[in-house]
């Protein structure tokens, strides 16, 4: 088997069915979308964070909200930060935005704390909206590791890109996170399917 | 050093440099913006190719133009043809298309014999327009393969994403097509990163 036939063939449909079943267990889903916000009851924990948002149940501390969103306009100063503390460097604010816009799926992991909301966790995903998916950018607040986001974070961004059939999920992963995506049911150079990167010779 | 350095520090601004240098070299380049087709001489090899056409020359054979360019609206029929003509399997052609249209770059290598035109090679990047690109369907016809033009239609893809600032150019390799890439300059799993893939657990 070639990556082609990874692309091309046989394994959407089976996907699709797995990844709806096992997503739709952990999460307390909100499916459809939301009404305009006029009409959404002020105490809607999810009113603002868009159609695709969910709530994640149970939630760690008391009086704490835990909300899956894809909306994308994340205050860029915040997911700078969120990426400053897991030690990334800084990159301009204007290509951030830019890589935003043009990502096909972006999603944030926010506490909601009374009327407080703070972003904790974030991934993106490239794709051609047919075929293949590239995932970039996973990143789970240091204080918040450990307790099972990451996993969460990670099935939703799936579940989106099944939802959107999309075949191919890839990624490229540190070597130290290597395990995280393989628990997650990823797979490491599959029929010796290698990644690689340019480099200017 | 992490996927995240690559991605966001130092190798950009080096690569644009040497990129410009070794493809330039490649081609008669026609960069800047070919007038609008009223008034292009009737006997410009390169109207009809877009802006960013470029001629390979030598050409292989007498009486033939080998011709880059990043045009979209390719005949999809022929796309698959040349697709088959490789044993890759059919694809729905409205997927394909969604594909085309959703992808960051579309390269398309063409032979020009008198008034025909034929596709003889292809690729595309996805791309978040910032930060990172990757390549997908790299391919030429059987029986224009093995005189160089899979390198130049891979310089040509590498210079593209160059011109535009991507900074992180990555694929994924069949194990078979991993040399043909080592020798463009990319570089298996560097610092231990690692691609990978999803399967539905
Ligand atoms: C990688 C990261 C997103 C994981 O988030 P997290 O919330 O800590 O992960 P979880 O608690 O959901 O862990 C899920 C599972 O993966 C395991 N896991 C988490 N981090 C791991 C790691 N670095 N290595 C191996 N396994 C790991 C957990 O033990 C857990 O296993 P289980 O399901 O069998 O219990 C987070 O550590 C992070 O943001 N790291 C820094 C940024 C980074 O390196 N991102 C990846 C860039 S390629
Ligand atoms: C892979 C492919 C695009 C190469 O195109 P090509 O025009 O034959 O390649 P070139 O003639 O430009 O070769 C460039 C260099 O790579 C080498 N090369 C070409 N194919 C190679 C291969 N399969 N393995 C190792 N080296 C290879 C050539 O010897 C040449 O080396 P040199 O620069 O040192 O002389 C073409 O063979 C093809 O379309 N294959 C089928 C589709 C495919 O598998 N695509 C990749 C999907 S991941």
């Amino acid at each position: 088997m070639s990556l082609q036939d990874i692309l091309t063939t046989g394994t959407a449909p089976k996907r699709v069915a797995a990844g709806m079943g096992f997503w739709k267990s952990l999460f307390s889903a909100l499916d459809t979308p939301v009404a305009a916000p006029s009409s959404v009851p002020a105490d809607d924990p999810l009113a603002g964070y868009g159609p695709q948002a969910v709530e994640i149940t149970p939630a760690i501390a008391a009086n704490q909200r835990l909300i899956l969103s894809t909306r994308r306009d994340i205050d860029l100063q915040e997911l700078e930060a969120l990426c400053d503390a897991v030690g990334w460097s800084r990159r301009p604010v204007r290509k951030v935005r830019r890589a935003l816009d043009n990502s096909f799926l972006v999603v944030s992991l926010w506490e909601q704390l009374a009327q407080q909301r703070r972003l904790i966790g974030f991934a993106r995903a490239t794709s051609d909206h047919a075929f293949n998916a590239t995932i970039w950018d996973v990143v789970i607040n240091p204080s918040f590791q450990g307790q099972g986001l990451g996993r969460v974070l990670m099935e939703y961004v799936i579940a989106q890109l099944q939802q959107a059939e999309i075949p191919n999920i890839t990624l490229f992963a540190d070597p130290h996170v290597v395990d995280f995506y393989r628990r997650l049911g990823f797979v490491l150079d599959p029929e010796g399917i290698k990644g690689m990167f340019w480099y200017p010779s």
